[in-house]
C-alpha cells in the first residue's frame, strides 16, 4: 500500500455517472492501493463529477468520458462495470479478453442457472460459460474464490443483507428451510439516479409502500441460489421489498423457524462463529439491535438473531448501505481480494454518530 | 346532525395534551353532532392547546384544565380517556357510575382475559367484570355490539392495521392460523409525545430500527384475540415493530399459508365482501397497493392482499393512520356508534395527494 | 350552498395532473358550491387521478381527458389553468370569448407591465389588453376587483406569502422601503411534478440549497408590482429561494428597516388591523411565531411582525401551504368570490396537529 | 504523525456524552497523532458510548467516567470541554493550573468583552484575565494566536459558518458594515441531546420555524465582535436562526450593500485570495453554490458570494456541518495547530454524493 501511485493498479469505472458509480468514485478517488484513472458515462461525457455530484469536489476525479473497451484496455488493469442491467453482457468479455480484472456490479453474472433469467429477467442468456466462471462476491462466504477470479460478480443489496444474516444459520441447521420470509426495506438510492415518479421526493417522503410483491423481485433468484447452497436443499423465499423515505441504508427482518434446539444463544453463537475475524460483519451479541445509523457510510453488516420462544420462530435482523456493502464498498472488497491487497484497504470508513 | 350546539351530547377528552388527546381536540371541535366542553391535561393545565400545537390554533378549544370525575361528570355524556397505562383503572368506574359514556383509548380494557395483562403489561387487573363489559371498538367488526355498550376500549394502532387486514381471511377460511407473520412499521408518533431519545429527531431521521422484538410487543395478546376469535382456534402471531423516520401512518405486511384454493382473486374478494358498505375501509383490487400517503390525516385503512405462488404464501398489506383510524378517528367513530349518530359524523377527511 | 349539485356552477381544471391541479381536484371534489365536471390533462389522458395519487381515491373524479377550448366551454362554466409557462397565453382568449370564467395558475398574467416578461421570463407579451383587464387574485387586497373578474391571475406561492406579510407595513409607512430583503424557504412540491434531478429524493433528503439567486428568480416582478404600490414609490426587493427537504410549505423571513415609531406593538396591530375579519390570514401577537405545521393542508397564512431594536430593522415572518394559499386553494378562493359563493366555501380544512 | 501510540499526546473530552462529544470521539479514536485515554460524562458514567451512540461501535473507546480536573490531569495532555454554559468557568482554571492545554467547546471565553455575557447569557463574568487570554479558535482567521495558546475558546457553529464568510469582504472594503443580515438554518443536531419538545421528531419533520429571533441569540456577539475587527468599526447585525428537518448542517445566506466597484468576480476572487491554500474552506467561483451535501461529514466550509445587481447587494452563502466545522472538527483543528501537528491530522473526510 505504500508503493507509489503511479506503480499502483490502474482502475476505471464504467456506469460511472450513477449512485453507485459516485460511490465507487468517492472511495478509490481515497484508495491507498490503486489508482482512478477513467470514469466512464455516456450522456454525462465531457462533465465533471462534481457538477452531478457536489459533495465529489476537490477529490480530482477524471472528467466523465465516453469509455469503449480499447479505451479501458489501455487506461485499466482493473474494470468496475455499473451499467444498467444486459449492458455488462457485451462489454465483460471484451474486458477479460484484454487482460482486465471486472467487478461487474449488475445482475448480469449473479446466477448461476441461466434459466433463472427468463424467470426474472424476462430474457435469455447466452454466455453461461461466464456465468460458470464469474464468481459471486460475497468475500464472507466465497472469498477464495474471488481472490483468484478474472470475473467478480457483485451481489445485490438486498441480496447481500439477507444472504448474509441466514446463511450461516441454515448452514448450521439452525434455522429450518421450507419457511423464510424476507421483509426488507431499502432507501431510495437503492433505486438509482434514473428519473422517476417513483424516487422524487415528494412521492416517497413522508409516506411507505412496498413494490414487486408477490414474489416478482429480481434478486429473489440470488438469495435462493446463496441460501440453498448453505441449506443444502432447494429452498424457496417469500422477499418483500419496501421503500424508505431516507436516502441510504436496507434493513431486513428475515423470518424462519427454529430447528430443534435453536435457542437464542445458540443463534448469535453460530453467528459470531462464522464471522469471526471477518472485518466488515458485526454479528451481535445478547439484546443489541442493528441500526441503519451505525451502519451508513460504512462497509458494514450488523446481525442480530433473536428468538420468538412463543412462536418457536427465529427472527434475524440485519443492516447495510446499500450503496457501500450492497455496492460500491462491496466491490472495492472484491477488488482488494483480486489485487492480493489488504481486504480493509480503502474500506476504513466510520458512520456519523447522528 | 342539525341539532342546535346547545342540544348536542356533551364530550370531553381526558389526557388531551398527548398525540391523540391533541387529534382528538381537532376532530371533535369539528364533529356536527357533538359539543366539546372540557380538555383534561394535569401538567398543562392552564395552558391553551395551541400553545403546545401551534395547529391547533383558530379552533375555539377549551383550555388544558385538570379534571376529576367529578368535573366529567357535570361538564360532559361521553369521555374519552387518552391516558397512560394503567391510569384509565381507575377512572373508568367511576365515570360510569356517574353515568358517562366512556371511550378508553389505554390497552386497560382491552383483552378480556386478564392474565394476560400479567404476561404482557406486568400487572394484575382487578376488574375482570368491567373487562367483560368493555367492548373491543372495531366497528367493522364489532359495530353492533359497540352500538349498546357504555363501555368501548378503543384498539391500538398496530392491532387495528393487523386485524382489520387479516380477520376476514381467515374467518372465511383463506388463510391458515398457524404460521402468522406480521412486520409492521410505524411512524413516530405511535410512540406519543413523552420526552425520550426514542422520538428525539436525530435518534429518529436518516435511520430504521425494530424494537420490542421477539414476541414483546403489547399489542400481541388483542392482536392474538382478534384474530383467534376469526380462525376459530387458538393461534399465535410472530410479530415485529419497526420505526419509521416520518410523523403517521402504519404499515403491516403480514404473511401466512395460503389455504387450499386460495387464489388472489379469492382473497381479494373475500375483503371486499367481508367490508362491503363499510366507509372507512378501502379492500383494493387487483394490483392496486395500500401506502401511507393515501390514508394520512384519514380514518381509513387500504387493504390489499396477495399471493406468492411461488411460495404458497398469502401477503397482506395494510395502512393506516395510526392517530386517527389507529386512534382517534376510531373513538370517534365508536362513540357515533354509540351516540346513534352517522357512523362518518365528523370524519370527513381528506388525505393530501402529495 | 345547499343547491342541488345539477344547478351548481360547472368547473373545470386544465393541468390537472400536477401538483396544484391535484390540489384543486381535491378542493373543488368536496366543494358545497360547485360541481367539478372535468379535469384536463394531456400526456395522463385517459387515466384515473389515483393512478398518479392515490391520494385522491374515493373522491370521484372524472378520468383525465384532452380538453380543448371547444370541451371546456361546453362542459364548464369556470375553467382553471394550471398549465406550464406561456401555455395559458393562447388558451385564455378563447375561454373568455366562449363566456367562461377563468382562474388561471400560470404567470401568463400576473405582470401589469408586458416589458417584465422580456426581463424575467425571457419572451415578448402580445396581450397587454389582457393583462390590464386580468385581476391579481390576492383576495385580501383586492378581493372587491376580483369579484367582478372574467380572469383572474392567480398570485404564485412565493409572492403570496411575501405580499401579504409586507404589504399592510409598506402602506402604513411603519416600514421603508428601500431596502427590502425577502428570504424565501419552499417545501419540494412548488418545483411541480415534472422529473428532474433537482426533485428527486436523494438530491433533496438531508440537504439544503438555494438557488436562482442574484435577483433571477421570475416571482421578483410581482412582489415589487405589489410592494411598490403599497409603498406608493418603485421599490426594488432582494430575493432569495432555498429548497427545504419537505413536501409542502412556504416560511419567508423578510427585512426591513424600521420607520421612525415603528415599535412592534405598532406592526403587530397593523396588521391585525388590516386582516381583521379576513378568514384566512392569521396576523399573531406578542411572541407567536408562525410555523409551517400550523398552516400545512390549509388555506391560512401566518404572519408575525418583530422588531430588532439592536439593528432598527423590522423582521417579518410569514407561512403558507405552497400548493393551498399558495396556488390551489387561492384559486378556489378567487373563484368564491367570482361566483358570489361564500370565501370560504370549501376551504374548511384544518391542519394536523403533529 | 507515526509516533507508537503510546508516545503520542493524550487526549480527553469532557461531556463527551452530547453529539458535540459523539462526534469528538469518532474524531479522536481515528486521529493518528493523539490518544484518546477518557470520556467524561456525568449522567452516563458507567455506560459504554456504542449505548448512546450505536454508530461509534468497534471504535475502541474508553467507558464513559466522572472526570474532575484531578483525573484529568493525571490523564491527559489536552482536555476538550464540551460542557454546558457556564461549566467551564470552573473547571478550565484547574486544568490550566495543571498543564493542560484546553480546547473549550461552550460559550464561556468566546467574548473578550465582559460585559457582553451580562447582555446576552444573562450572568456576569468574572475572569475577564482568562478571557483576555483564551484565543478565539477559528483557525482561518486567528490560526497563528491559537498555534501558541494554552486556552482556545471554540467558536460556535453559526458562528463560524456565517464570519468565515464575511470576514474577507469586509476587511477588503468590499461589503459595507451597516447593514448585514444573517438568516441562518441549522440542522436540528445544533441543538444538542437534551430532551426538549424542540428536538422531538414529529415537531421537527415536515416543518420549519424561526426561534430567537429579532436580536436575541447568544451567537449574535461574537459575530459581531469578529466582524467589527474585520471592518474596522463596530458594526450590529441581524441574526435569524431557523430550524431545519435535518440532522447536521448550517446553511447561511448573508445580505449587504456592496460598496462601490463591488463586482462579482471581485467578491469571489476577493474570498478565494483571502482562502488560498486553506485546506477546510472552499471559496466557489463562478455559478457554484454550497449545499450541506458537500459539507455533511466533513471539516469543509464553502462559501460563495453574489451580486444582486439590481439592489446593488452583496449575498453570501456559506455552509457547514454544525458538529464538524461548527464544533468537533475545528476543535480538533485547533489541537492540531496547538500540538504542532499538521493542521488536517485526522479530519481526512468526506462527504457522501448522495
Amino acid at each position: 500500500m505504500t508503493a507509489p501511485a503511479r506503480d499502483r493498479p490502474r482502475v476505471a469505472v464504467v456506469g460511472a455517472s450513477g449512485y453507485a458509480g459516485a460511490e465507487l468514485a468517492r472511495l478509490l478517488a481515497r484508495h491507498p492501493g490503486v489508482r482512478l484513472t477513467a470514469l466512464g458515462a455516456d450522456s454525462s461525457a465531457g462533465k465533471r463529477p462534481e457538477e452531478l455530484y457536489p459533495a465529489l469536489r476537490g477529490l480530482g476525479l477524471p472528467t466523465y468520458a465516453k469509455l469503449g473497451a480499447a479505451e479501458l484496455a489501455a487506461e485499466a488493469d482493473v474494470a468496475f462495470l455499473a451499467l444498467p442491467h444486459t449492458e455488462s453482457l457485451a462489454v465483460v468479455p471484451r474486458l477479460l479478453e484484454a487482460g482486465l480484472k471486472v467487478v461487474d456490479l449488475s445482475g448480469d453474472f449473479r446466477l448461476g442457472d441461466a434459466s433463472q433469467y427468463e424467470a426474472f429477467y424476462r430474457h435469455a442468456h447466452d454466455r453461461p460459460d461466464l456465468l460458470k466462471e464469474a464468481v459471486y462476491g460475497l468475500p464472507e462466504i466465497h472469498g477464495a474464490r474471488v481472490a483468484g477470479a478474472r470475473l467478480v460478480s457483485n451481489p445485490g443489496c438486498y441480496t447481500t443483507t439477507a444472504i448474509l444474516a441466514l446463511y450461516p444459520l441454515l448452514k448450521a441447521g439452525l434455522l429450518r428451510p421450507e419457511a423464510l420470509v424476507i421483509d426488507a426495506k431499502s432507501g431510495v438510492s437503492g433505486y438509482g439516479r434514473k428519473l422517476s415518479s417513483f424516487n422524487q421526493f415528494c412521492e416517497v417522503d413522508g409516506n411507505f409502500i412496498a413494490y414487486k410483491v408477490a414474489g416478482s423481485h429480481q434478486h429473489i433468484p440470488e438469495i435462493e441460489q446463496e441460501l440453498s447452497a448453505a441449506a443444502g436443499t432447494r429452498l424457496t423465499v417469500t422477499f418483500t421489498p419496501h421503500l424508505l423515505p431516507l436516502n441510504r441504508g436496507i434493513f431486513a427482518t428475515s423470518y424462519g423457524l427454529a430447528a430443534p434446539g435453536a435457542d437464542e444463544a445458540a443463534l448469535q453463537a453460530c453467528l459470531a462463529d462464522f464471522y469471526a475475524g471477518r472485518p466488515f460483519v458485526r454479528a451481535l451479541r445478547g439484546a443489541e439491535m442493528p441500526s441503519l445509523r451505525s451502519v451508513v457510510g460504512t462497509n458494514l453488516i450488523e446481525i442480530a438473531a433473536r428468538l420468538d420462544a412463543r412462536a418457536g420462530r427465529v427472527v434475524v435482523f440485519s443492516a447495510t448501505d446499500n450503496l457501500v456493502k450492497g455496492a460500491a464498498g462491496q466491490a472495492v472488497q472484491n477488488m482488494n481480494l483480486m489485487l492480493g491487497l489488504p481486504e480493509e484497504a480503502g474500506l476504513d470508513l466510520s458512520a456519523l454518530p447522528v
